[in-house]
């Protein structure tokens, strides 16, 4: 079964919006935040873990799972959710981000798809539209993703069109290569910080009929705040409403907000696992890092009031202990705070959304947010 | 409260017995294998997944949690319990294993203690019998060491005579010092593969009436395995039936069987959460390295018919897929199933001296382990 999309209630103020997606492993509301597993694990811990911090979809990366194990294998262990024991709707990438980071040579980037060295043994790899579909069917996630470029941050604008009309050509192949029943395909928006490269993008892909949409480019290296928001403000308009929108890569708490209010449905990123395993904790008043020699014999949960199994059952003195001691537990712990930080986080939002109060909530997150940083 | 052995049967061919320990933190069942958290956490895992393997007693290190984060901070959070959220017993060891393991320079061993240089920035420090009795109190593990120097495997008569001497009245000293009325101590009796030795470690410090007794200087670089059935079958005599037997640092499968059958109660060992951080797991057949590539496709669990969260779930591929890539939640699966197995190594030994079949079972299980290795 395709994913349904169903949107519930609108705010009143700002395009922010509750909603709910149907899927093959349950429903999930919107606005929601997808832990990643990039290597087919959500770093350090187990999926039971991952699921009591109310997790509803996860990310897996299509790039990494194509050159280790192969999608070959995965296929042949049942598909990514019986590979890795997750009894919830997992999304795919289309590896178009990673292998573009990898590309050394302009040249390299043709129409038929990109040319570049694996990250693990150097041997030159293709990969096209086609294969990144092939690959998520046979990974039989739940929901794909088209095949798309990501310029750099810097591109020009000759750079930011030519790149749109490829990824427009690409999507088509990508729509036409789709071949597995059971996983959504998402077209990507593309187009950089310029609005009428958004509008082409957005207006072209969504005539393709895709069952959702991604907004990309926003999550590169030496991209603007300003530009995210360009990036979202010119494409949401176009994408019909009965469809779910996805900013690809973001999850820092005021970026889920400003997107929430300009009408995104679902946010992923690698920070809340990735800042845990280097001792830092999302709080109410602003991120902490635990190697803080003021959190030494600091008897108090990471934030104090948070329900997560970190909170409940460690004091900051512990993690503290584990994390300068280089203990992995320490950055398990960690992770699952900042997950369900943010799962918490979008949780208080669709509430927020319920009651005709987002904004107001935003301002009082942000004030106490942003005060102590 | 004290610990509390009781003894509930005996082989009928071997010295073999099956006992079981009251402690503050429930009753446990012997012969058993203890997992070990060195600084505070089973590398890897939660105190759920640790008691998940049923788990009883853990380990925790003396040397480790002294140096970080101190006894202080662990006694100001309320103890190791609660600081490492172990809702189980907790046995410490001395910290003279890893003390005498850094000292350069024979003089440094006096009758006072053993000074040495911090593995983390190389401060010197004095390890006492009192102060390790001190910290231990500090820790409120269920069971303490009393403080013993670990002469190497290699050291002669001579050196080993002095060593059990100065064993003798540290661990006067250790009895003297000690002052937690929660906390079990136990006697270490030492004394290479000498029976002498060990016949006059064993008496005089049985002659002291200690919560138990230790056996130890078996887990040394360089020490066979013919030394170490040695140094148990010479102390086991004098140890009252009344008290319980730990053999220290002990967890090869093959050596569990030797020590229950010479009449050891406890084991423990760093060995199935080290070989599972490297790919390594235990199966009745002989350990196995996962990353090998004939597991590349293979569905089965890593043990067929193993009933730990490990085997239940995941395919020898997914895990070795994890290793190869080097996410950590591999080496938790593995750490999982090595744990577990060892604990129903144990159970499988209780249930066959109850049966009056030990040597059978001794015999049934090395056959097919050791047949593949």
């Amino acid at each position: 079964m395709k994913i349904k999309y169903t949107l519930l209630k609108e705010d009143k103020d700002t395009h922010a919006r509750l909603g709910k997606i149907e899927t093959n492993y349950g429903t999930v509301d919107t606005p929601m935040f997808m832990p990643v597993g990039t290597r087919g694990s959500v770093k350090g811990l187990s999926p039971e873990q991952v699921k009591e911090c109310h997790s509803g979809v996860i990310l897996a990366n299509t790039y990494h799972l194509w050159l280790r194990p192969g999608e070959d294998i995965v296929a042949h262990c049942g598909g990514l959710h019986k590979f890795m024991n997750y009894n919830g709707p997992i999304l795919t990438d289309c590896g178009g981000y990673q292998v573009f980071s990898l590309v050394k040579n302009k040249k390299d980037i043709t129409e038929e798809g990109v040319k570049f060295k694996s990250h693990i043994d150097g041997k030159e790899l293709l990969l096209t539209p086609e294969k990144s579909i092939e690959i998520q069917n046979k990974l039989d996630s739940d929901i794909a993703m088209s095949f798309d470029e990501c310029p750099p941050a810097s591109a020009s604008y000759e750079y930011l069109k030519n790149s749109v009309e490829r990824t427009l050509r690409w999507a088509e192949r990508s729509k036409k290569a789709h071949k597995n029943p059971n996983q959504s395909l998402f077209g990507i928006i593309q187009g950089g910080p310029i609005e009428e490269l958004r509008k082409l993008s957005a207006t072209e892909t969504v005539k393709m009929d895709f069952d959702g949409y991604s907004i990309g480019g926003v999550a590169n290296d030496g991209e603007s705040k300003e530009d995210m928001y360009k990036a979202i403000d010119y494409s949401i308009p176009y994408i019909p409403e009965n469809k779910a929108r996805y900013l690809m890569g973001v999850g820092e708490p005021l970026d889920i907000l400003e997107g929430v209010e300009r009408g995104i449905d679902m946010f992923d990123c690698v920070l809340p696992t990735r800042i845990a395993r280097h001792g830092q904790a999302f709080t109410r008043d602003g991120k902490i890092h635990i190697s803080n020699a003021k959190y030494k014999e600091d008897l108090s949960p990471v934030e104090e009031g948070c329900d997560c199994y970190c909170c409940k059952n460690y004091s900051r003195a512990y993690i503290r202990h584990l994390i300068t001691v280089g203990e992995s537990f320490g950055g398990s712990l960690l992770s699952i705070h900042n997950i369900r930080f943010l799962i918490r986080l979008t949780e208080e939002i669709r509430e927020a959304i319920k009651e005709d109060r987002f904004l107001d909530y935003k301002r009082e997150f942000l004030n106490r947010y942003e005060k102590k940083k």
